[in-house]
């Protein structure tokens, strides 16, 4: 986020603009707590992971009376445009904003879920991504070096975005995602067969969905066919922070800097987006009324690739 | 490329397909050098960067006699269609073969360099780009903590490609690129606009071009005229090799698995690609007679977002 | 280990010795599974976490009709040393093997858990060391841009090294290790400290001492005294694997050598180690009388700069 | 050393003494440029490289003008004792100044020539060695991909600290060191034995010596005998900067906090290092009268391992 917050404040120097930043999200918004974001501020931050500004949950914004407070603070600093980055959420958040109250927003997709809708990618997905595979890949010497099944949760709520990508990456034997029904009886059967063809390790990607955990039940099941050790590791919070990948970083630029140069329109509800490689700009309602929905071919692909 | 090579030979024997790997490249074809490869000869390498089966120049392949040599070895083992690794080089080779001798040619677009055409992206470009923003990030340590100006070369032949996505990731001053005709003076007001402003270190990217070396001049030049340290450094092969980006491996998967399933058709000189994110199947030909072109907007991005 | 392994097997074959490697420790060596090994077997391995010999519990060899199923495989292939790599629980079974039969031992201390006595340092704990400090240094950016609590479980069995070296290295606010009687109250008075002077987030590391999940219950009894989001984080098999260190290669490498070349003199339980950056020789009783105490004065020290 | 400055300033708020950080080293000193620094200045530094305060080298302060300029301002502002992070220039500068003037100092070993003598390790070794590791395992995967000899430059001023353990742990075939007379004939007969056994690539390692480019001569006689590419690569700044080890962390922590502590004292000439694992008190002149020897063993290690 770093790198888009980075695009946004010289991008808006640019052209003239005033800046200040938000801190913690809308929370920041509702107490009125900011920063003045000039040139020299977004300095040596484009490397690093997390964000400079902070985020967190409010639940005043989610009230009416918590926009409000949110919407008389930003008159009172003359701010007439609201750029939201985050997520699901974070783009509901702001549209119902901008229906209530004169405010102009504009959404940056960014969650390593990868499921808004009217972008190809989200900002922090091909991090996560990275850095799930330099994980597994670790887990994977222990696994070929111990004979083990590993089963491995990753983050993505109820999308296999990132499950997928990871999968395919590290050459996992199976993937569980909530887009299809979990087979356990295919799941035993592959697992069988990579070790019947003298496999020494292997490796099960399971995407967290509802809530983090799921992948323990599983591999409780798989303990009881398969006559190996089967170990469980949920990646959590690593799959967030850490120095963003060159591409995350160039998407939030470019994003970034898209996102400010479509202030000036008359629209008040817009979103960027990449979409065929080209920053585009779409309606916001577009982001949150579609999921973008993981590519599930990858999944003959997966299986196909790791016999 | 490992990961491409797992998955032609594993989507191969999904198939049906016998799969032998040459050494070396054309160098092999031309030697008779190759080893059998089943789905257990390619476990375990999907995280290594190079290539298993070697690669190489060769000469002999650019002669007639030698391609005939490639194609008598070829048919004495019953091989009629051949997939391909590389950049615009291999394409060309794969092409002549191709309308000389009764082989089906795939060609897979494997090049840091990103300048196939008819594709988004080529296999190893990604993690390119990513190994030398690591190298460089770092750079920017010693630059900041020195007040120095570094000018980096990185490779790219005569494309910016790889110059443009790393100047702007690493949120460089300036980038010089084949494409554009250099301008010094430009450059010195750019770098002296940071120093007046109070930054700490520049870091000026310059794409090789034509053959490695050309930052050196171009330190010199930029010494005369700005009071600071100015230092050289040039990635060169650090930016090959190294465990590949989880794009890069999927990228890999995806077009090597596609290569052999259009082995079937009746197309002799086809090659694999990715557009708007989709794998596509194209001419040859598409791939060598338009060089891609890099993305020149990003020059101006760089210049906003580096003020 | 790989590192180890290759020093082994060249020092041999320099020394003009025959070497075979044992598959999956002493369960190969019950079962007689093994690999010729010569100079070229071990090419290309150092760079590579885990180890290609594989590694397992072997309950057989805890008995001493498998220990004697052991000797007789020796025996047969009239090998007369053995080189084990291990912890403490593959040391004991040097000692007791070695004591039952003519077979003389050298032990190599390899575990991440770094309790081995008579040696300064275990192959493979800087390695866990650094690996753990890079996943951390990602959780902290989720913790300072979240304003979070993180407790994070690190491996260690019952000794606090890998505790004590990756908490001082990732700046964390406590660190409970076994040889400490945990003070709740100590650490919820640091943590708050640390709110109230504006601090963002905050890491708390636990060894898992007994078994993994230890940090669970220190989450929840810190989350009713401290008014912030608290969050778990078990690092688990994370720790193992991945490319070593320089340093782990260095000291694999000498202690490897090291051990070869100790196999001419009369001793017949042997371990080689690092003491005072010099490579030693030991009695191998040494490695396991007595466990490697963990550095406490650490713990002060990691309080004072946390502030 | 960023790391370091944190352990100073955190040890020293602790104990009750006021700390300001003087920019760019000897040139802040006489130019009076400097920081107050206080427990939150030195927040979320100590995961990163390069150092906060900047370096610079001053040519006053080699003069007794400069030196009478930064003691005035030091008295100025009453500080009466001065802590020094850096190498053997850094030293000499930090004992005259303490001759000629009033002002007691610490010295603290920083240098990834490792050249300080005294102790057995200067902060920013460890670093080095794994950045150099790291960008070698990645470079080796081209010349084993190429059958490729590259020849690499590494730093390490007059000493081949940094070049030995490099080579060791990336598994080099030769190591040129400033220690030992270059025989180009063993270095010749070393990769055509490697060559004649089979092997795909080879690395020679140099230390850059006098000035950086000695690699090229060096490619070049080789060249003139091996029937191989010969590539250079220099890696120059590359081995400075990024995020610090785990070790050199810890290392920087210790060293900076003993050097708070012996402020006390009455000594007016003192450095801070590491022996045998434990941090001790030496006086200055120690680490400059006798340079650190490199570990000349490890050459017949390097030639032995690597067959």
């Amino acid at each position: 986020m770093n790198a888009c917050i980075r695009a946004i404040v010289r991008t808006a120097c640019f052209y003239g603009y005033g800046v200040i930043g938000i801190k913690n999200g809308y929370k920041g918004l509702v107490n009125g707590a900011f920063v003045p974001l000039k040139v020299g501020s977004v300095g040596n931050i484009i490397q690093r992971g997390g964000t400079m500004l902070g985020s967190s949950r409010s639940k005043e914004f989610l009230t009416k009376s918590g926009r409000k407070r949110a919407y008389e603070f930003l008159k009172a600093h003359r701010v007439s445009h609201l750029i939201t980055l985050g997520g699901d959420g974070t783009f509901r958040g702001a549209s119902i904003f901008s229906k209530e109250f004169p405010i102009k927003v504009v959404g940056v997709p960014c969650t390593i879920d990868n499921d808004i809708g009217g972008t190809d990618f989200c900002i922090g997905f091909d991090t996560a991504v990275n850095t799930a595979v330099e994980c597994i890949d670790r887990i994977r010497d222990t696994a070929d070096s111990h004979g083990r099944v590993f089963v491995i949760e990753v983050m993505g709520r109820n999308t296999g975005h990132l499950a997928l990508e990871t999968a395919l990456a590290v050459g996992a034997e199976f993937v569980v995602v909530p887009e299809v029904k979990f087979n356990l009886k295919s799941l035993i059967k592959k697992i069988q067969a990579g070790i019947d063809r003298g496999k020494s390790g292997s490796i099960v990607i399971v995407a967290e969905a509802e809530e983090p955990g799921r992948a323990f039940p599983i591999s409780k099941s798989i303990q009881k066919f398969i006559r190996r050790d089967v170990r469980t590791s949920i990646l959590g919070h690593l799959q967030r922070g850490g120095s963003p990948s060159g591409r995350d970083r160039n998407l939030a630029s470019r994003l970034g800097s898209q996102a400010v140069q479509c202030l000036s329109g008359g629209s008040r509800q817009l979103m960027v987006a990449i979409k065929n490689e080209k920053v585009v700009v779409r309606a916001l309602g577009q982001g949150i009324k579609i999921r973008r929905r993981a590519e599930l071919s990858n999944l003959k692909l997966i299986h196909i690739l790791s016999v």
